[in-house]
């Protein structure tokens, strides 16, 4: 850009992680936005003035970083969050989370759901999300209202489900809500969600892969998430998930698969073979006792790999800072090897790993120019963030949503000194908690 | 007391969970307070009207609840916050820890980096730590400065060490220790702390125990942190690190055994016959990947259980929120049952249990009428704790250490609004900084 360039935003006075392929880091950082994009990423230069801004940001001396992309969510299922746990899977499904839905969900009731989602995300610094859920156009006009960006999909099951009583147009309905958001604004890009190879037959998942490679998005599909699946996968097909939807033709590049927890070595040799992504969500896998998927080996194949919260009825937040510590830490023990899952490994899955991983990865989860201004700022003026010798240490080890102080998302500001700018976040926690008092009673 | 008293403090408004034995939980709780003792812990009458105190504290809906008790920490290690990550743990220690201690170390530095942890803990909701480092008379005047509570001990080691260049004199300067602070403030106890069976001598041992027992103090010693220390010990001594402990005399009521990871069911038979106590710093130990101390067998076997954030050199915080976020979560998965660690034992093992595993069980670590007034309120009007059906759920799963809003230790308000009101933290963020520029450099 020329010398008058007015930017719409210059955020500076803070370390810029870029996360680019070379880890660049700029100690005395500059990022200058307009038009929603990174026009400058770089080192200021010590006698060089401000460029002229529209706004400019002082990050006093804090992180400037990539937003991070939770790469599996349910958004709406905030509103169920923490009430049931300490259960095994399937009474937690079937007693629990299943009657609530049935009950309580409706478009109304979602998006209240979706915002107060988004409230917390913006609030831990993720900027982009990947979801598939039930009313998903309820969802997606909360999503613009928040000013987030997401992959958003509705689900295909095979049973009656919220807002789709009868299971024979669930893929119809999903191509539909493709047909709807498809093109319709910058922040959203619609996709597919098949929940699983074991409530979905082999025709439906046939069916949707097609409407998924007609529409050119992305084909989400929990697999393998417990050993309990991986039984049942094997009975009724005679090999493992993973291999299942191979041979029925499910997987290719434009593929996401959730948890891929009870996976073998010739199951990772096929996913590397048709360059699936794969999405993990470490802390819900635990609580609910699935079992650890093997990320270092991913990574060891090449495959790429996204970090997810999953619903905060799980996990039970949307955290992604927590997320990626307790990711590192637990391939660490698991393997007796501090060494695995380094810093700066875990920061990359949860940033432009995830923008990789959903399909975005050209778009978001760096800090390149012509990139998207999705970004962050990270208040390291606290106790527990000093003193600072290694700002991605701090970031993976230390930090926590809650240091989060800015939020840009599309050249927009959304969150300034911890307050969402984007929406009025008190009435949607009253209308929450009235929800909440007749859910419990 | 009579109706006329005047309380120093009442704090109204909230659900208090009590964490007593019976974990009585008052919806429309009320805590009253005078010389530094709880007077009346209680759900409030409808009609009845506050009763007259120096200070009202209204916490607005949110959680009143014991404070946090760490079990394990080396405070001032947070001078070496992220200096080095991802290594093996004796790269780890030799190359850089070590390294660092022996050239930085001294009562100033020792000083300020203890504030620096008393206010990342007040912050987070911890009113009570149990600590071994070296220079433990500066650690002991910077905690009576922050108004927190802890039992301190100094280091005992058979190298020199920052403080004791003759190792000969470890056990009686440890001694000389426990003299000058035994009686000396409320907020202190005194206690001996031995590094570990392969760092000090069986005659270090016996002699240290001997002080211990004549000052009837807490006995601290890391053991069985590590696959390499179990086959040392077995090749030095041809039995397990614990059991060796208890074949010269170590092991009793006032034992607390940091880690205990690397245990066999005999080992823990012996730790249950001795009545010892155990410190778990999950954390700290998947990080360095030392392996998972199994939790639910002590428990079991009707071990007292404490958790400790261990250093955060090592963690990297002392946030005992996600310590028992994720320790709850990491024994879940391990033993593939979601039942295990329950969101209320979990808390208790952060409160009641921890208090009584590091001998102030008598004390603190629940809200009963005639303990230490030691309570933190948690502010719950936020995204990520919104809705609230179980409030035990909440801090377990969804909360974080900066959900804290106010701390009362020992009846006196040390932290309001997220303000450190003890001591003055802003000068201790500049002198580590300026420390930690000379560190890095």
């Amino acid at each position: 850009m020329a010398e008058d360039t007015l930017y719409d935003i210059v955020v500076h006075n803070g370390i810029v992680l870029t996360v680019n392929g070379e880890f660049d880091v700029f100690r005395k950082g500059l990022v200058c936005i307009a038009d929603g994009t990174l026009k400058r990423v770089e080192d200021r230069a010590n006698s060089e003035p401000l460029p002229a801004a529209s706004q400019v940001i002082d990050a006093a001396g804090g992180i400037i970083m990539p937003g991070l992309v939770n790469s599996h969510t349910h958004v709406p299922m905030s509103l169920f969050r923490g009430l049931a746990d300490d259960l095994p899977l399937t009474d937690w499904l079937n007693d629990h989370i299943f009657k609530a839905e049935t009950q309580w969900l409706n478009p109304e009731s979602v998006h209240v759901g979706t915002l107060l989602s988004c409230a917390e995300m913006l609030l831990s610094g993720t900027t982009t999300f990947c979801d598939g859920y039930f009313f998903e156009d309820a969802v997606a006009a909360a999503v613009i209202e928040s000013g987030m960006r997401a992959v958003l999909a509705q689900g295909i099951i095979d049973f009656p489900a919220p807002g789709v009583p009868d299971p024979q147009e669930n893929v119809t309905k999903a191509a539909q809500f493709i047909e709807t958001w498809q093109g319709k604004s910058t922040l959203i890009t619609p996709g597919l969600f098949c929940h699983s190879p074991y409530t979905c037959s082999e025709e439906t998942l046939r069916k949707a892969r097609k409407v998924a490679d007609e529409k050119d998005t992305l084909f989400q599909i929990h697999v393998a998430e417990t050993k309990g699946e991986l039984r049942e996968i094997e009975e009724r097909h005679g090999t493992t998930p993973v291999q299942y939807l191979d041979r029925i033709g499910i997987l290719n590049e434009r593929t996401l698969l959730v948890h891929a927890i009870w996976v073998n070595d010739a199951d990772i040799a096929c996913m590397a073979e048709r360059y699936v992504s794969i999405s993990v969500a470490t802390e819900s896998e635990m609580k609910l006792a699935s079992g650890v998927a093997p990320i270092p080996e991913f990574l060891e194949n090449g495959l790429s790999v996204g970090i997810g919260t999953d619903s905060c009825a799980s996990n039970n937040n949307l955290d992604m800072f927590q997320e990626i510590d307790t990711s590192a830490k637990l391939h660490k023990v698991k393997r007796g090897d501090p060494t695995v899952m380094d810093a700066r490994q875990v920061l990359t899955l949860a940033t432009r790993g995830g923008a990789e991983a959903i399909g975005l990865g050209e778009q978001v989860g760096s800090l390149e120019v012509g990139k998207k201004a999705d970004l962050i700022i990270i208040d390291t003026h606290k106790p527990h963030l000093t003193p600072l010798y290694d700002p991605v240490s701090h970031l993976v080890y230390a930090a926590s949503g809650s240091d989060v102080r800015d939020v840009i998302i599309d050249g927009r500001l959304t969150v300034k000194d911890r307050m969402v700018l984007s929406f009025n976040l008190e009435p949607i926690i009253e209308s929450v908690q009235d929800l909440a008092r007749q859910i419990a009673s």
